[in-house]
Parts: structure tokens; sequence; C-alpha cells
């Protein structure tokens, strides 16, 4: 029994710890069996379990209470979604974050306050003083990010900040963030504007205008990437 | 130097790491120095060093690969994300399953097989059929995720298996499953005639004219959820 177990020994018991969440064994709110009585059923070492338990409360499927014991947290693995971001084709990946951007300038469109209107047109007008490629793609995605942030949903806001990121990322490794063409100033200056006159349908419709065409593009220039 | 680190240790570690990531030192496609060299850097034992690798190697950030190194894979860091999930309102949640929702609704209308509608018809008969509350929210759950399926999207799929997974747990945790409305069969058969007929249009908006009621009542019935 090794002090630092293996890679592959924790995988296993991973999966078996999953498992009984997965089949409902183990249900949201139980206290799950110690970390001795596991390693002995499992016929495994403790600090395998430990580990194991560990990436398991990482995820958000356990919880590791202090002084009391592990609960199962959620039934919900977000492993294979993990799993698939890192392999997925960029049309997958643009699909979805075509529907967080529809839903929060949607939303934006009711909630927003006279705050974010302020921020929305200064960052507007940083998007259109930004010179270069590097600074101009920031300055995008930080007017992206305003009108999720005036949404008030801390889910949303997470979502499209990891997805924006994974996006950027798939585009340069392809070398085609310069290639995909970028919807225009006036396109952007129509999201604000709809969001403004609290017209969620408008606003919802000006989004999907700007990201359409991009994905387009993105299509018929990588036939290979899926 | 204990050889199980604990819980702590690997967390600061773990941060430490990230960040090199985030600030950019550590760029996508990065060699990181080995475990001894870390491990000597950051004053801490080897197997803590070897644990958050692992745990940031499970979210996709870093990749190990066997008998050469570890690299950076991405530098979108999904705890974020899945810290405000297992934290957000049933509001947050179920606003990001409305964007799959009608977003997959568009899409499976654009590319669904003739396969694909035998199989949404025999979902839906299986969701008029059903009886008993547990069997018809299985079913219920059954038909939405056949929708995504017919997407061909496995990011958009994944996403939704998580997230309504987390939602009916919410939901079942707030004993809300039964007093949230449900919306009619014939709500459900608009969206499969749509998805039939190609129009991607009204594919979205019966997708949003079924989870929009239950959204709006769930807003009446919890006020303290947020």
């Amino acid at each position: 029994m090794s002090p630092v177990p293996g890679r592959s020994a924790v995988e296993a018991v991973l999966e078996q710890l999953q498992g009984e969440v997965t089949a409902g064994a183990w249900r949201v709110g139980d206290r799950i069996p110690g970390e001795f009585e596991l390693a002995s059923q499992l016929g495994v070492s403790r600090p395998a379990v430990r580990e194991a338990i560990r990436a398991l409360s990482h995820v958000g499927v356990l919880e590791v209470r202090r002084g009391d014991g592990t609960y199962v947290r959620s039934g919900a693995d977000p492993r294979p979604l993990l799993r698939k971001v890192e392999r997925a084709s960029l049309r997958d990946v643009f699909e979805v974050q075509l529907a967080y951007d529809v839903q929060a300038a949607r939303l934006a469109a009711r909630r927003r306050t006279d705050a974010d209107l302020v921020r929305l047109e200064e960052l507007l007008a940083a998007r259109a003083a930004a010179t270069g490629a590097e600074e101009f793609g920031a300055a995008d995605s930080r007017f992206h990010l305003g009108v999720v942030e005036s949404t008030g949903n801390a889910v949303l806001i997470e979502a499209c900040r990891f997805f924006m990121r994974r996006l950027s990322e798939a585009l340069s490794a392809l070398r085609l963030d310069q290639a995909v063409p970028e919807a225009s100033q006036e396109a952007h200056q129509a999201v604000a504007d709809a969001i403004a006159r609290q017209d969620a349908d408008a606003a919802g419709r000006a989004a999907a205008a700007i990201v359409e065409p991009s994905l387009a593009a993105l299509e018929t220039l990588v036939e290979g990437s899926r």
C-alpha cells in the first residue's frame, strides 16, 4: 500500500463512488461511509479513497464537512460536460455561446439598471476606440460580458466567462481568430439600444444577428474541425 | 512533511497553479515545471503538488501526459461556474436551461433526421401514457433530452443533462417539483411538429412557451430562493 496512490487507482475509486451517486444508491443529502470503511469495501488504500473524494468535491458531487463526514451534494456530474468541451468542435461551443448571448440580451433588457446602461455605453465606446487585433478582441469580449453582467444571473455570467475563454482559445489554436468576420459597431450598438428600451425580443434578435454570421462563416472555414 | 497532504495545503497549491495559468505566465500548450521543482518553489510537499495537478486535470485545465510531463490544456477554469451552480438560485439555473431548450429546438429543426422524428414521437407518446408523478417526470425529461439529442451538438447535450439534473434536485429540495405547473402535452407536441417541418423560429418559440410559464410561476412561489 503506497502512501501516494497511483492515478489509475484514484480514477477507479472515483468512478465507483460516482457510480453509487448516479445509480441513486447514495442520494442527495446522504452521508457516505467513512474513508476506512470505503477503503476496506473497495480493497484500496485510504489515500486513494481520500483523493477520489476530494476530486468529487471539487466538481460539486460530494461535500466534505470537517469533523462531520462526507455528504452527497448533487447527483449531477459535470465531468462528462467538461470532457466534451475539451474535445468539442468549434461549432458546438459557438452554438452554446450563441444560446447564452441571446438569453443574456433578453434578460438584460428586462433587468438593466441605469448604471448598467452607462457601463454598456462606455464599453461600446472603448470597443470603437480599440486599435490592434488584441486590444480590439479584449474590448469586444468586455462588451459581451457587460451585457451578461446586466442580467444579474450569476450562473449565466460564469458560464459565459468559461465558454468565451474556451472559444477564444479554440479559435487561436486553429489560427482563425482573425479569419472569422467581426460584426459591426452598429450591430453591437443595436444590442445596447434594445436593452436600453427594455425590448427583450429585439435585444435577443440583435444578439443573434452578431453571432450567427460568424458561426456561418466558421462552418465554411472549418469543415475539418468537427 | 506528511505523506498524505492536508486539504488546505492542496487547495493552496491548486490556487497557485491556477493563478499561473489565469495570469498567462503559463500558456495553453506549455509544459509546466515538474513536481519536484514546483514543490521546492512553493515550499510544499510533492504529494500536495501531485494532488493539485490531478485536480486541475479533472477539470480540464492541465493535462498529465504519462512519461512526458504536465501541459496546460486550457486557461478556462470551470470551477467558478461549478461553485455558482452549487449555490445558485432556482431562477438562475432555470434561465440557463431555458436558453439551452430554445437553442436545442432551433438546431434540432435544422438537423433532425427521419429517425429523430420517429424517436421524438415515441417519447411524446410515452409522456402522454405516463402515470404517477415520478414516471411522468422521467418521461418528460426524456422528451426534452430527445430534442437536444437531435441537435448532434455534444456540448449542448451534456450541458443539458447536467443542468436538468441540478434543476430537478433543486426543485425537489424545495419540495416544489409538484408545485411548478407543467406545460400541456399539446405544447410539447408543438415543439416536435415545428422540428418536423424544419421551422427553427417556430421550434424555438414553442420551446420557450413550455419553460417560460414555469419560470414565471416559480418566481412567484419562491421569493426566498435567491
